[in-house]
């Protein structure tokens, strides 16, 4: 996929949503705890309810590394559901990834050739070359952490260098276009901090920024889209447990998609508001 | 496993050799391919040829995950032939995990519950909320990225804060200390800066460093014995492709031992002149 892509899928669904698939065993419904692979059920049936109102899904690989073989399975099994069934759908494995030159090259044969994800979100710590070989898949992104939604986000990424003045997410933003551009990048910047988002434009006009920390973390998505929004949309805002556990009964997939719809309709107004729909 | 145990088990082999079992399938004696898991028949000889030498075992989580649901089982199976076969082996996840807590609990859940893990390496980048779910576990570690081995560590690593004056991997040393001690936290810092060392030992005397980058990246064991040791020993020194890839051919296993045997050799002399063996 190629940002002019992703902004047509934008447009059509009148939605920025990335819906995270944080698939927790201990929180989905219980009589789906009957079936196969109960996590691939929920998923598949979140995936149904919610797939018009959304851009993205993104896993969390924590949630399926937890299970062992079984949720590895699962997580191949929803990729393979999504593939097969919603090939617009923009893919990103949330995986937080990492490491010398060698190791990152496994790394991105694992998310991108083995498992057919779109994007992969990386930790910049270790610099240039533990980013560049997934840069190298045409069509593919990095989606490298800047300013994380969390609140140890303030123990490291505000550090502000002596040489250049900037704040350390800053720094990130500002070298690592220096490794790869707006078509095989985009940044983790999370909602909880809106107000940065204004600074950050000003670095990365033209890049997609994956925004978590709506909803559950407490950001504000009309915050977000006021000073986050570009001429491209430029946004793919998450919301993974507001949405995928809005019900836990058997109406689950149900109160999903409405969940997802409201946040669609939404969206759909900051879109129109911005002339950014056709 | 604590500090006291994993230096007796030093003293035992006098070695504090760490052997990397970054198992690439395309490197492996061809003759193992006929086996039904090529992975795993690899890593048991060399397991079984290395353990005399080696206090820890360290799998490259890439390296599994690039096979997907198969090299998930490869490392299942190596992880439990370790446990089962070599209870001493202090076992480490080469993972750079690290993430929001709830997810960084999901994390620690899968390679200290569901895996037998001793340690997990950890990215610093977002902040105590994400390593401390993984320090929640008596007797196990988290070995915290500070100074990396590869070109990239010069990116982010060596910027300086304008307020402490540190360098941004002392800064991450100095303020992890605040979320646990030397009984459940490591830290990584690479071979190449061996230099770098004499400094980190102000910082940091009593915790355990692994240190990668000995071999193949260049880094020399005589350095790092010179400004790394402590009066508990307090380095394991990683060694992966110059141990596990010493010979294609039928004798691998046997030239693996005797490349182990070779840097254990050396290990004690260093140990010995430093007076730390029995």
């Amino acid at each position: 996929m190629n940002n002019q892509q992703l902004f047509e899928n934008i447009q059509k669904k009148g939605s920025f949503l990335c819906v995270g698939l944080d698939t927790d065993i201990q929180k989905i419904p219980s009589f789906l705890l009957d079936t196969t692979d109960p996590v691939f059920a929920f998923n598949k049936e979140i995936i149904d309810a919610t797939a018009a109102y959304t851009v993205a899904y993104k896993p969390n690989l924590a949630f399926y590394e937890t299970e062992g073989l079984v949720g590895w399975r699962s997580l191949e099994k929803t990729v393979h559901y999504l593939r097969e069934n919603y090939p617009d759908i923009f893919l990103i494995a949330d995986a937080k990834r990492g490491d010398i030159g060698n190791t990152s090259t496994m790394y991105a044969r694992a998310f991108f050739e083995k498992m057919q994800f779109d994007a992969i979100t990386v930790a910049p710590y270790m610099g240039e070359d533990s980013v560049k070989p997934f840069l190298a898949y045409e069509g593919k992104y990095v989606i490298l952490l800047a300013l994380t939604s969390n609140k140890g986000a303030s123990d490291f990424q505000f550090g502000v260098d002596n040489l250049s003045g900037e704040k350390l997410f800053e720094k990130v933003l500002r070298i690592s276009q220096q490794w790869g551009d707006a078509e095989n990048m985009m940044y983790v910047i999370g909602a909880t901090k809106a107000e940065e988002l204004t600074g950050i434009r000003k670095i990365v006009p033209s890049h997609f920024l994956l925004v978590p920390g709506v909803g559950a973390q407490g950001g504000s998505l009309q915050e977000v889209a006021r000073f986050g929004l570009n001429n491209q949309c430029g946004l793919l805002v998450n919301s993974s447990r507001a949405i995928i556990y809005a019900s836990n009964g058997p109406d689950f997939a149900e109160k999903a998609g409405e969940s997802a719809k409201e946040t669609r309709d939404e969206m759909f107004e900051l879109l129109k508001n911005k002339g950014l729909l056709k």
